[in-house]
């Protein structure tokens, strides 16, 4: 389980498209706040992975790139910690 | 913009992991209802154009394939029509 706290140092890039509680700032970006923090973690690590592809996932991949296994983890806390 | 009550015609095989209400019955899978209809509708595209692999991708792909563009609006709509 990850550290809410920690996560939300991590989330200054997430912030223009996923908003400051995690409410999308466009319709095609999702929402992620109140999300689930197993599937938050789970999609950001397939998006580490190359598991997906097409549409905004290039950007997603950009980023995630920079990110440890523990930041993941934290961020997922984060945003999962949020009311939907 | 897709037809919310056609996509609940269409549903019964999202319920299962989504739940009624667009709620996950595991943490695995996302919360759904609520979410964006831009955002539901591309990422049953991408499922349907392979563009997610890994995890319950594989079981996406499968259950989307039987899909036509316009149910996947259809259930976009409905899932968006839901409180989060």
């Amino acid at each position: 389980k990850g550290d809410a706290q920690a996560g939300e140092a991590k989330a200054m890039t997430c912030v223009a498209c996923h908003g400051m509680s995690g409410k999308a700032s466009a319709p095609l970006y999702p929402n992620i706040g109140g999300q689930s923090e197993a599937y938050l973690e789970h999609s950001l690590q397939a998006y580490k992975k190359g598991e997906r592809s097409g549409g905004q996932a290039e950007i997603m991949k950009a980023y995630v790139s920079g990110l440890s296994d523990e930041d993941i983890s934290n961020l997922a806390a984060y945003y999962a910690s949020m009311k939907p």
